[in-house]
């Protein structure tokens, strides 16, 4: 037994250093890659994505499970006689090694090497707002991605695999609940506060910041968060992004509008939420398959826990609003604390996910899933997303975007494969909101020492509660012990109920 | 026969891919990694270069070999039935199999892991201008360089084969004849240069040349000499070099010095050439190991044919200058054409290698050629070392340097493992006044076309002469085709001769 876990954790070991390289080059190909080289990196890409794919489906790793005792029909690791953190090791370790031995080599590198293509393509039809350079790319991106389901197989729903990338464990059935309960009570609440009649002021956000001060701000804010340059990077790309290069190296970047203040700071401090994550993973879990978040839902509750319920609050900004007027005094003479607070967290639709506010946030994602939805079991074709993008946001938002760049092709995800990645978006709002009401109260001074731009104990709790464990607990498993129950979306609503109420007079 | 040359292009064709890809993680350590990393890194590092090792040697390999009559004591490909670039391919390729097996896997990830290593606490040293710190790891890798020496085997000297792997074919007998030439005459010239008692001026080299001036020059020479940012890039890094990520994705780095003008663009110029010649190899080389430099010599040749040959020619600077003056007007108002000529061409002894002038460079090979033969071979502990290197600098030079930064440390290559690179520097001399002859005599319009910034017929012949066919010839056949001869010192003296004589009056 425990040799076998021995063998297992060495094999493990290459699997993950072929990965954080794997993770180098697309860094490299968001930041610093000359444009010419986009075909030869795409190789490059498909290559180790196949390796890392051989390595863990290899005869050896098929040999050792099955020594183990674990098989298709008896999956589960808990009847073995292993423990603690090797048991959450084999179940991680099998877990893996069972859905992508589902997966030819091959269909593993061709959907690496389109994915890298498409990439580029998405790009440049997102700059032209052309979706018909991307749509080809798309359509080659879904029968890959069907194909991709099928070879893993389901009861229920095609869309049930590929959820299960991002959430393991987590079924449609259960998100679709979720989803109708949170769309219900969010359009509710949008509606009265349209219908309050109070005017949020937010122009001022929209004057003249210039990009070096607001990168000098960003830097700021994420070493008063905690995070350590020794061990990582900001670097600018189109669509901002966290990754791990090694439990050592953990790089994120962002992008500054100059006529659009919150776009660069929020968006690091996002970004530095997955960072702090990453780089707070026990030091004994390093080189593992268990350094890393239990599920995307779990990483996104730590970058919009940092944005939202601590870099939109108004703690926060007692102490930093100071530190912003001193970089720009001009620009935000005629401004107060107060209205600043209110400007940045005025609600209305609009078209850009990324910079939605958090009562519109979840209805963009809920968008996407319907989308995705039907892209996958084929009731949407291709060629008419465009037009049914544009109706879900009439339906969801009540706005339609002027073109695609606003539109369908704002986001990468669909060019990097990512089918059913969207969702764990929203359930992170809705796990920080759990996670956050925990922390107030276990931290009752949490709230004080944000006003002195002081994160130390909220960052230890944090590390302690979720970031250490990496991948040890489910992100079921991880909700309960920290909270002390399971995922429950009235905390996301009643902290909007709160915070709202109060700005709009509700 | 056609379908094992078939077979080992494809291994050939993921090994070179691999290659890139270790390439870029190098890049990475050396540009925007964040120190903390620094361990991690020699991991992967090390990782990557077993496998590539294991690919080269690997049992498949061995068969295609033996099956095609290949082996040790038939390792001549030329009586095969292969012609053409199929049999350089084959030599090629053969050559690598026969050094790899030699080399133990073992051996191979020790080396990538302690050089990488040592690369971090070489800088270090260098910037504490502290040898101790680094001469535990310049041990470490000199045992295992020997270690190496060993496994390759060698029939005159221990040095032979660390020599071969920059510049395959050539013996250190060779080359000590070719330098014991070149020291003599090297050392006459610069006696008679001396004893002129000619003035040249240069202080105004060391005036404030802003950092993003200089940057904005050095785009601008690249753009100039046809180096194609479309793939390729320039970055900062403590020591310049030219990295290959690929055939579309060639990199420069460069550092720049506000108050030391010649050590940016000199060094920028330098690793153009490099780049030029890794961008101008025949696109149905590309992926394969023909896809590269013939030797490192040859390499050389080529940034120092663009970095002196034309780079610091009257006819360069009669077109550069004026926009140069444009840059720094005030910093160069009182300075002419001649006077910066004369300038950039002052002959002096000096401390640092990549800044020494064209008569002296080569003395700071002969140095450090006579050091590695003494280390290699044990007549030299490294403690004595650096004692050695200011005994040398004495003889050779007739200055000793006041710290270690600017003396035994100022090199990258110990720290990299690099032993037998250096000599290919000088021989890059020797092969650029020797293909420089050869090219003003095909183009009699050269000179005048440099008068006016255009360097597309220079580069055209460069790119059908020496660039295009990568690997296909060994070095000396490459010189013979080019120059009608085999590697003839004479030239670099004889151009040394008349441009040295003309500024020195001699």
């Amino acid at each position: 037994m425990a040799e076998n876990i021995e063998r297992l954790k060495e094999l493990d070991s290459e699997i993950q250093r072929l990965s954080n390289i794997a993770a180098l080059l697309g860094w490299d190909q968001e930041t610093y890659m000359p444009e010419g080289a986009v075909e030869e990196r795409s190789e490059q890409k498909a290559l180790l994505e196949g390796m890392i794919h051989e390595r863990i489906t290899s005869p050896e790793m098929a040999k050792i499970f099955s020594k183990l005792g674990l098989s298709e029909s008896k999956a589960a690791v808990s009847g073995l006689s292993v423990t603690g953190t090797d048991q959450a090791f084999l179940r991680e370790a099998y877990r893996r090694y069972r859905l992508q031995s589902k997966l030819p080599t091959k269909l593993v590198r061709r959907i690496a090497k389109e994915t890298s293509l498409a990439l580029a393509k998405w790009a440049e039809a997102r700059e032209k707002a052309d979706f018909t350079i991307f749509s080809g790319n798309l359509e080659t991106i879904l029968t890959l991605v069907r194909e991709k389901a099928d070879a893993l197989g389901y009861e229920e729903h095609i869309y049930d695999p590929l959820l299960d990338e991002f959430e393991p464990w987590m079924k449609t059935k259960e998100l679709q609940e979720v989803f109708q309960n949170v769309q219900k009570s969010l359009t509710a609440l949008l509606s009265r506060i349209t219908a309050s009649g109070t005017r949020v002021e937010s122009g001022f956000l929209k004057r003249e910041y210039p990009v070096d001060k607001q990168r000098q701000l960003s830097l700021g804010v994420l070493k008063s968060m905690g995070y350590d340059f020794k061990y990582g990077r900001l670097d600018l790309s189109t669509h901002p992004f966290t990754i791990t290069l090694g439990s050592t190296d953990v790089r994120l970047t962002t992008r500054y509008d100059r006529s659009f203040f919150p776009k660069g700071l929020f968006g690091t401090i996002h970004e530095g939420g997955h960072g702090l994550y990453e780089l707070g993973i026990a030091a004994e879990l390093h080189g593992s398959l268990l350094a890393d978040g239990t599920s995307m839902g779990i990483h996104e509750s730590q970058s919009r826990l940092w944005e939202n319920f601590l870099g939109r609050s108004r703690a926060f900004w007692r102490w930093f609003y100071p530190r912003v007027k001193e970089l720009f005094p001009a620009v935000l003479a005629d401004i107060d604390l107060d209205t600043f607070y209110r400007g940045i967290n005025r609600v209305e639709p609009s078209f850009i996910r990324v910079e939605a506010d958090e009562v519109t946030y979840n209805l963009h994602i809920i968008l996407r899933f319907n989308l995705e939805m039907s892209l996958v079991n084929g009731d949407l074709k291709v060629k008419d997303l465009p037009e049914a993008w544009n109706q879900e946001s009439r339906e969801l938002l009540g706005i339609t975007p002027p073109d695609v760049s606003l539109g369908v092709l704002q986001d990468i995800h669909w060019s990097m494969g990512d089918i059913g990645y969207f969702p764990t978006y929203a359930l992170g709002n809705l796990y920080a909101a759990q996670f956050f009401r925990t922390l107030k109260r276990e931290l009752p001074r949490a709230e004080a020492e944000v006003e002195e731009g002081n994160f130390s104990a909220i960052l230890a709790w944090l590390r302690e509660k979720i970031h250490s464990p990496g991948r040890v607990y489910t992100a079921g498993d991880l909700c309960t012990r920290v909270t002390g129950e399971t995922l429950n979306p009235d905390y996301y609503l009643q902290y909007l109920e709160e915070k709202y109420g109060a700005i709009y007079g509700i």
